[in-house]
C-alpha cells in the first residue's frame, strides 16, 4: 500500500496542472466573449488554440490505453483528468479527453470492424471531428436498460434503426459527424442479449436532429448540446459493433471508464468551487470580519477538504481495482463513486455559491453551472438509485442464508 | 387555536386554485411558444391576457391590505399566494402579486409623498407599468446591509444618487419605469440611521442598465431579468421615501412580507414539484415496477409530504403573528421561514428532478428552473448565515447570565 | 385559523410550567439519590410526594377526555403534555399522565366489559397501580402487526393466552397490575379482524415474567423497565375487551393518542434540551470566546428553534384534526409526527450533547438518556419505515391513474 | 500508488480475523455473563484467557512500533487496529492494544527517566497492570487545551499535583496503578509552553478517586470507567515527563496515534454493526417480504458501503503520511479522520439500529453501545469543531490575501 503517485504521475500533474491553471482558465473570458459570435452550437476559436497547444505538449488522448493513446493506465490517468476537471468546459476539449468522444474511441477501438473503425477512429483521436453516443430514451424510464425500445433490425444487407434518442450528447455541433446507437435487435432475447450497438454515420438520410434539452438553463452549446434525435435509417452491416445482441456488455464496457471519467473530473470541479470559496472568503466582510474568519465558513471548508479527500481516494483506488482485476471486478466500487462523487461535487459547489451570495449564482462564476453539470451527473449513466441498489444487492448476497 | 381557513379563504382559496390550475399552468406552454417572438425582456401578449380574466375575477392586488388592494390580512392571503406560486412565472403577476412590485406599492403607500405617490401607485395597481427596487450592490458584501455604498446626497433642492446597484430585478423589462433606491445617506450616523430610501424614475438622465445577471443558466427574461445599474443622477427632494436617514427602518418594513410572500409561493412551487413527481412516478416502470411501487420513492413522498407541512404551518403562523403583534414582533419567526421555506422547496424538488430523471433538468419540466429559484431565495433577501444569526441572538439572549 | 392557545389552556400552560420547572425539575436529583436505596425496579418516592402535589393542584388525569379525566380536547392537553416532556422520568407519572398507563385507561374506559373496568379503571385513574401494554414480540417483525403470532384461544368459559410478549414497558414494578394483551385469535380471518385484546392481571398463574430489556445503556428501572413476558394462562371470557378478533381495531384506537402524546413530550424533551445547550454555552468558553458567541453554535441554535418550532405547528394541528375530524381522518398526520417528532428530538439533544462535551454523555446531564428515549421512539409504535410507507400509499392514490 | 495490503499484512489481518471472528467475538456472551458476578469495575476472567491466547500467537503490542512493540508502521497497524474494533470492548484488550494504555506507553517509551520508565512500561508492556492519562477537566472547556487548569508546581526535590480531572478511563479498575497527568506549570508562559506531564502513582497519598462518569448509561465498568480524580499530591522529580512546560507537546505526540487509533476501530465498529444489520435484514419478514430485499433497507446498504470505503481509505492514507511525514506533517488529515470516523460509524450502526427494531437498542445487539462508543469519539480527543477549525485555518492560509 502506497498512497504517492507515481513519478511519471507527479511529472504530467504538474504539466497538467501548468496547463489547465495557467493557461485554460485565464481564457475562459476569451471562451465567453467568443461564443456570442458563433453560430448556436458551435466552438469558440480558441478551443482550437488550446488544442493546438495541448498536442504540442503531449497532453493528448491521456485517456487512452495502448499504442493510439498516451498508454496510461485508469491509476495514471485519473489524477489528470481530475485536474482537468477544474475547467470542464475547456480543458478536456483541448486535450481531447472530453465525453462521450473518449468513450465511442475505446468502442470503436475494441469493436469495430476495421474498415468502419479507420473511417472514423483517425479522425476522432486526431480531434477533427466529435461524436456521439445515443442510448436514453424519451419514452422509457432508461435507467433500466432493458427498456430500451429503438430497434435494430436486420434489412438487405445491413440494418434499419429506427427509434427516437435524447440526450445524445454533443449531437447539435457541426463538427460532430458520427454516433453510435444502443437498441434492442432481440425483443425475445435473454435479459441481457437483447440489444445491440451500431454505428450511424450522422449524415446518413433519415437521422433527424430535433432539438437540444437544457440542463439548469444551460444549453451546453459550446459542446453540441444535448440532442433528441429521430433515427429512421439504414446502415450497412459492417457497421455493427461488436456480435449481433451484445450491446449489453459492450455498453457495460464502455461505462465503466466513462463513470470514472466523470468522478475524477467531478473532483476537480469541487476542486474549482472550492478555490473560488476560499478566494472570495477572504475578501468580504460582512458584519465586520472577513468571512474566511466566521465559524460556519470555517466548517464548510472542512467538510468539503475531508469530502472532496474521501470522494478522491475511493476514485483512485477504483481506478486501480479496474487495472488489476478488471472493469467486472471493480464494478461495486465503480457504482460507489458514480453515487459518491456527484453528491460530493454538489454539496461543495452549492456552498461556494452561498459564499458568494448572489454571484454565485449568476454567469459572473462558473459555480452555478458546475452545480448543473454535477447534478445532471447523478442521473446520467445511471441515477443514484440503479447503482445502489447493484452495490447492496451484491453485498446483501455475503449475508444470505446458506451463502 | 383553529387550523381550518375560514369561510372566506376557502372561498378565495377555491377560485384561485381554478384560476391556476385550470387557466394559467395549462398556458404555460403558450407562454414558452411567445417568449421566442418577442423582446429578448420583453413579456408574452399570454400574461396581459390573463391579467385581464384575473382582474374580471377579482382576483387583484390580493396582497395589498386597506382600501386600495383586496383588503385581506396575511393569514388571509398567505394560502393564495401560495397557489400562485404553483406556476411562479405567470399567475403571481397575472394577479398582480409579484416581487418587487407588491413590496414597492407598499413602500410608495406607506412612505411616498402625495404626488409621487400618485404619479406612480396608481400604474403599479392597475398593472400598467412595473417597477424595481435596487438594494444590493456588487462590490460589498451585501447581506450586511450596513456595507450599502451607493451614495444618496444633498445637492441643490434635491438629491444627487451615485453608485452601482444589481440584482435590481425587472429593470430589464420595457414596461419597467421606475426604481426604489438604497443608498447611503450619512456614513457618520448611527449604525440604523445612514440610509436613506429614494424613487428614482428610470428614464431620469444617468440611469444606466448595463446587463442582467442570470439564476443558474436562466435569465428570468419574461420578468425584466437582473439587472444591474449604474446610477449617477439627481432626482428632486420630493422623491425622498421617509425622513432623511430612515432608509434601513423602511428597508425592514418592506422585507417582512416581501419574505412571507416568498415563503408562501415557495410552498407551491414545491407542491407542483411534488405533484409532477408523483404524476411521473405512476407511468415509468424501471426494473418491472411502477416507481410509485419502490420504497426509495415513497421515502421521499412521505419526507416531502411531512416538510412541506411543516413549513406551511410555520408561513400561516407567521402570518398571524404578523397580523397581531407586527412584522417586528414576528421578526424571529420571518427569519425562520426565510431559512426553512427555500430549503424544503429545493429537498422537495431536487426529488422530483431525480424522479423525473433526464426530463428533470431539461425544459420539459418547469423543476430546474423551480429549482433555481429556489435556491436563489436562500441569497435574496439575506442569505441563511444572517438570518440564522438574528434568530440564536435573539433565542440566547434569554439565557445570558443575570437575565 | 387562530394560532392563540385559549385563554383556558393559557391558564393551564402557565400551572403546569410553574408545577414542572419549579417544582419537578428541583427535585430531579433526588430521585436520583432515592433510587439506590430502593428496590431495583421500584419507584423513588419522591415520585409519589409529588403525585399528591399535582392532584392537589388539579394536574392530574389531564390527559383523559371526559368526565373521569380533565375533559380536555386533544388540541387542549398537547401544550400541557409537551411541557411534562421536560422532565419525562417524573412529570408525566407525577401527573398521573403517563405511558403505556394513558392508553391503557383509555382502552379500559372504552371496551372493558364493566366489571373489569371497575375492577382496574379506578386504581389506575387513582394512581394506585399501574398497567402494562404487551403488543411487540421478540421473534417477530412486529413493525407489521399481521405479523403477531401469541394465541388467543377460546377455553372453557374463557381464553388461554399463550406466547411472548416483551418490550412490555412497566411490568418490571411491583406495582403493576394489570396487562393488555393483543394476540392472534383467528390466523385464518381477513387481514385486519385476526386478533384480539384481553385483559391479563398480572397474577394470573403462568404469567412469567423473564427480564428487562435495556435502552441504550438506560434500564428505565424507576419505570419499571421493559418486560419480556411469557404467557401461557387462563382469562375469564369477560376479560375480552370489545368484540373478538377487533383487536386490531382497538390497537389502532389506542395508537392515535399515544403516539401524539409521545410527539408532545419529545417536544418538551427538546426544549429541555435547548434549554441546558444555551445555558451551557453562556458560560464555556473554549478559546477565549463564550460558545454562545460562536458562529458555529449559533447554526445550531437557530437549526433548533426552527426545527422545535415546525413541529409543534404539526403537532397541535394534528391535535386538532383528531378533535375535529377523528383518529382516521387525521392517520396521515398522526404518522407524519411519529416520524417527524422523534427526529427532531434526537437532532436537538444530539446537539445539546455536543455543546456540553463529555458531561453530555453522562449522568450530569439528562442529554444522553433524552437521546435513548427518543431514538427508541423512532421505533416504538412502528417505525418510521412503516409511517412513511403508510404517507406515501395515501398521496400516491391522488395520483393514481384513472383516480 | 498502490491499494493492496503488504503480503505481510495480509498474513497478519488472517490471523487477526480468525482471532476475533472466531474467538473473541463467540465469547462476548461469556464476558457478559461473567460480569455480573465480579467487582463492579473488574475485568472478567475471560479477557485473561483472551491475553494468553493472543500472547501465543503473537498478536500481542501490534500497535507499537520498534523492539518493544511488534515493529508495525502505522499502515500496517491500521487494518489489524480495524479488525480488534468489531469487539471494541475485548479484542483491543486481549492483544494489549486498547486505549488508553497504548498512548501511555508510548509517552512512557519516550519521554519518562529511565527509572520511572522501567518500573511501569514493562508491566503494561506485558499486560499486567493498566494505566490512565487524566487530562480533560470538569471545570473548564477542555477542547481547548489552554484551559487546563490542574496545577503542577515544584516543591522540594518534586512536583505538587493539584487539581481535579475526569474522564480518567480505566482509573476505577483495581488492575489500573498508574497515571499520567496534565497540568499548568506556567500560568504565564507562551502559549504552548504552559503545561506540563507527569507521572502519578495511583496509590499516591492524595489521589481521590471519586466516581465514574457514564456514556449513554453505559458504565464502561469492564474498563476501569471513566474516573473523575481528585489530585492534591505531591511526586518526585523524576516522574516529570520529558521538559518541565512541554506537556502540550507531549499531548501533541500522543495524540496523533490516539486519534488515528479509534479511527481504526471505528471502521471495524461500523463493519460489525454492517454484519448485524445485513444478516438480520435476510431473517425478519415485514409486510411478506424479507427486510433485505426493501428498497430502502438497500439504500441504507449502499449507503454504508459508501461511507465506510472512504473512511478507511482515508484513515490509511493517514496512517501512510504518519510513516512517511510524520505526525505532524499529517495533523490535517488527523483531524479530517477525527472528524469523519465517528461520523461515519454513528451513521451506519444507527441505521443497524432501525433495522434490528427494539432488539436494537436493548443488550441483545451490541449495537446501542456501540453507538454510545463512536457518538462519545465525536467528543473526546477534541469535538468536532475543533478538529473543523484546524483543518480550515489550515486551508485558508492557502489563499489568504499576499500568500
Amino acid at each position: 500500500m502506497e498512497f504517492a503517485y507515481s513519478a511519471k504521475v507527479e511529472a504530467l500533474r504538474e504539466q497538467v496542472t501548468d496547463f489547465v491553471n495557467n493557461t485554460v482558465i485565464p481564457l475562459e473570458p476569451v471562451y465567453q466573449s467568443q461564443k456570442p459570435e458563433i453560430g448556436p452550437w458551435d466552438t469558440p476559436q480558441i478551443i482550437e488554440d488550446l488544442k493546438n497547444q495541448a498536442r504540442a505538449l503531449g497532453l493528448w488522448n491521456l485517456f487512452l490505453p495502448g499504442d493510439r493513446g498516451a498508454g496510461l493506465t485508469n491509476l495514471e490517468y485519473a489524477p489528470l483528468a481530475e485536474i482537468s476537471g477544474r475547467s470542464p468546459w475547456m480543458a478536456p476539449e483541448a486535450m481531447n479527453c472530453s465525453a462521450p468522444d473518449t468513450g465511442n474511441m475505446e468502442i470503436l477501438h475494441h469493436f469495430a470492424t476495421p474498415e468502419v473503425r479507420e473511417l472514423w477512429l483517425p479522425q476522432l483521436l486526431d480531434g477533427k471531428i466529435r461524436s456521439v453516443y445515443s442510448m436514453t430514451e424519451p419514452a422509457v424510464a432508461s435507467s433500466d436498460a432493458n427498456n430500451i425500445s429503438l430497434r435494430i433490425t436486420e434489412e438487405g444487407e445491413g440494418f434499419r434503426v429506427k427509434g427516437r434518442k435524447w440526450w445524445s450528447s454533443g449531437a447539435m455541433s457541426p463538427h460532430c459527424k458520427v454516433g453510435i446507437v444502443m437498441g434492442l435487435s432481440d425483443p425475445d432475447g435473454e435479459r441481457h442479449k437483447r440489444h445491440s450497438m451500431i454505428v450511424v454515420p450522422l449524415d446518413t438520410p433519415g437521422v433527424n436532429i430535433l432539438r437540444s434539452t437544457s440542463v439548469f438553463g444551460f444549453s451546453d452549446s459550446g459542446h453540441g448540446g444535448h440532442a433528441e434525435i429521430e433515427y429512421d435509417c439504414w446502415v450497412p452491416r459492417d457497421h455493427l459493433l461488436g456480435e449481433l445482441h451484445s450491446g449489453f456488455a459492450i455498453g457495460q464496457a464502455r461505462l465503466g471508464p466513462g463513470r470514472i471519467h466523470h468522478a475524477m473530473r467531478l473532483i476537480g470541479m469541487a476542486e474549482r468551487a472550492f478555490d473560488i470559496m476560499c478566494d472570495r472568503a477572504h475578501n468580504r466582510f460582512p458584519f465586520g470580519k472577513a468571512i474566511a474568519e466566521q465559524g460556519v465558513f470555517q466548517d464548510w471548508v472542512a467538510e468539503a477538504r475531508i469530502r472532496i479527500e474521501q470522494v478522491r481516494l475511493l476514485v483512485l483506488k477504483t481506478a486501480w481495482l479496474m487495472d488489476t482485476v478488471g472493469n467486472r471486478g471493480a464494478a461495486v466500487e465503480i457504482s460507489a463513486i458514480k453515487v459518491a462523487a456527484p453528491h460530493m461535487a454538489q454539496w461543495v459547489i452549492d456552498r461556494a455559491i452561498e459564499t458568494c451570495g448572489g454571484a454565485g449564482v449568476s454567469q459572473d462564476y462558473p459555480l452555478a453551472e458546475l452545480y448543473a453539470q454535477s447534478r445532471m451527473l447523478s442521473i446520467a449513466d445511471g441515477p443514484d438509485e440503479v447503482h445502489k441498489m447493484k452495490i447492496a444487492r451484491h453485498e446483501l448476497r455475503r449475508y444470505a442464508p446458506g451463502s
